[in-house]
């Protein structure tokens, strides 16, 4: 590996996939894990969303779309802002990518330059810190506890901003932790961004999967910053690779070129398939998903909670609970790993969200159902009991 | 676009669509259009590779397969070596990606630390050099002509190569002229590359599309050599977005964890649709449609020679054939319009393939049926005579 690009020295893999291989491991021995670990919904494709693909498997030849995406597409997801959060956004802005990730490296592409920084919350999804060093910038951590609900503030901005800091990265609901940014500390992080000369880039690809209160698109706030969305977890569609960006108008030309030249366009049959996403059938299956993910928030939290963990901000979405097992362990890698191979249940350790308190915390995900989590829960009392 | 990262001056649009988007236009009025600009087949994806993904839409949840792709698929592309050029080809050294972009992406991020050169052919393929640039490497690109085939040779890499230099990337057949490497060229080159301690890149993507002689995998000559391929051109999948990249044992875990962090996994539907890919059916009407293509190819060739057109090589594959226009014009960017405007003909101007010669030079494809081909050499001798 001496001939790896430096970049690969500080891009980590996904730790918790050796956890999971040694789960499937296990099961193939005839053991039996329940799946905390597991950050995608148990739940397949909507069903109007597949017949919608196989629609128009039978009608279209499949050939590249434009590199901005399908023009019904776009518009449907224009659509889908002015009637889930009354906000006008110009199909023009909006392009169709493969996947958030993609959305993530085209942000990133366009706007970072070798050595700037950019400013993110740590715990966060780690993936954001390596697009940064992808493009040769600079990933800064910010070190988010429960005291700020475990996202960034405009002080904690103002207080990190250097003359190298280019951008600002939100995620609204967070992974790992299910918190979101409130609409007045989403204005005011805005205008701290904006004061500085900065860019504000807000992933929101955990929205729609929000039990309490009401999480505010960025698009509300600025037409200046760059809002990353997925077809993934709400709308059930992980495996085929589909999301978008909202782009701020001034750069929309750079976007298109970098998406023809890296891209060419996101997969057509997903494009088409995502025409459904928004039709009132899929939305009424889609609820029904939220608000099974609920019950089973609502139930593993206090029953968390109870066993010891520390929980002490209430996530109000996306389907994590990011916990302080500090009562149990200091090493929380081993303890995933014991609580694997002694209990049979598959955690993620913190080590996958950053350098803030990893060895401190566990997240745990509800992607299974409320019989699962209940047995994981009796597990994990027996184990720690 | 002031704010935009110093990359965006370097990567430049894919010229050709805004010639293609005044082409739509132009259909929009009533007027006729014969279209020999687009690089896609103009044939749908073979019926039994849609089948198998309304199969898969039926029986699977379409949840993310492993970063590396489906294990099945993985060992059917193994076949494909093993039948199609009797070269063994570990599964686990393949790694299936969002197209042969995402391909190039991973191999440029993991091979190419700033400032470190990568050497091309010029006229290439353009977002070659785009992906170079992206990870803030430096692509070279060495003039090439009708005396080498369009091709490097391992004499140009020696002479061009300095201690900047990291890797040398080729393509065969090429885009956009459609000539071959041979296998004791590649060997050359190959074993030139290993002596100086770089690494070899071959884009084989339209390998499959061969109408004479024989196109040589690197992996029949090296195990050392990144190899990119696509579903796209000769599987007919370009809209699923699906490729492959065969990574050196080396650098499979860096290739990995790249995988995970920028993409995640390839589309899942397209990777099920792809197993169809190299079944028998499959590949019958696959071999038919390449001898459409050759049938095309034995005609366009002569007539465009018989107008004035110089193409001193006889293209060996892919669906292109790229003319010296000089005769004509010594600006092809403006005759191309003028083709366009004047004669309803679209072909793209040598712009979009590099710095060498482009004014002299006009790509066509032959991405259309006979007959709009045939009526295309009426209007081009019209226009011209």
């Amino acid at each position: 590996m001496s001939a790896c690009a430096r970049r690969l020295d500080d891009i980590e893999p996904f730790h918790v996939m050796e956890l999971l291989a040694r789960a499937r491991e296990l099961e193939s021995q005839g053991r039996s894990i329940v799946h905390m670990e597991i950050g995608e919904p148990d739940f397949p494709t909507p069903e109007p969303i597949t017949a919608a693909a196989v629609r128009a498997l039978g009608e279209h030849a499949m050939h590249y779309t434009s590199a901005l995406g399908l023009p019904a597409l776009r518009l449907a997801i224009a659509g889908h802002y002015r009637e889930r959060y009354g906000v006008a956004v110009s199909p023009e802005r909006i392009v169709v990518t493969a996947g958030s990730s993609a959305a993530l490296l085209l942000a990133a592409g366009v706007l970072i330059d070798p050595g700037r920084e950019v400013l993110l919350a740590d715990p966060g999804y780690p993936c954001n810190r390596h697009f940064v060093r992808f493009v040769e910038g600079r990933a800064v951590g910010i070190p988010v506890d429960a005291g700020c609900g475990y996202q960034l503030t405009a002080q904690a901005v103002a207080r990190h901003w250097t003359p190298a800091t280019a951008a600002v990265l939100l995620a609204s609901p967070s992974n790992p932790t299910g918190t979101l940014v409130e609409r007045a500390a989403l204005a005011d992080i805005a205008g701290c961004v904006r004061e500085r000369g900065g860019t504000l880039i807000v992933d929101e690809i955990y929205h729609g999967l929000v039990y309490q209160g009401d999480a505010a698109t960025a698009l509300e706030i600025s037409d200046e910053a760059f809002v990353v969305n997925s077809f993934s977890k709400y709308f059930g569609m992980t495996g085929w690779r589909l999301g978008w960006l909202v782009v701020p108008p001034d750069y929309l030309r750079a976007v298109e070129k970098l998406q023809q030249n890296l891209f060419i366009a996101a997969s057509t049959p997903a494009q088409y398939a995502a025409l459904a996403a928004f039709a009132p059938e899929t939305r009424a299956i889609l609820e029904q998903r939220r608000a099974e993910f609920q019950r089973r928030r609502d139930y593993l939290l206090p029953a968390l909670r109870a066993l010891g963990f520390g929980i002490p901000v209430t996530p109000q979405g996306a389907f994590y609970l990011y916990a302080d097992c500090s009562r149990f362990t200091e090493d929380s890698q081993t303890f995933a790993r014991d609580l694997l191979e002694q209990a049979g249940v598959a955690v993620t350790p913190g080590l996958d969200f950053g350098h803030y308190q990893p060895q401190r915390h566990l997240r745990f995900a509800y992607t299974t159902g409320l019989e699962q989590l209940r047995e994981g829960v009796r597990r994990l009392r027996e184990h720690l009991g």
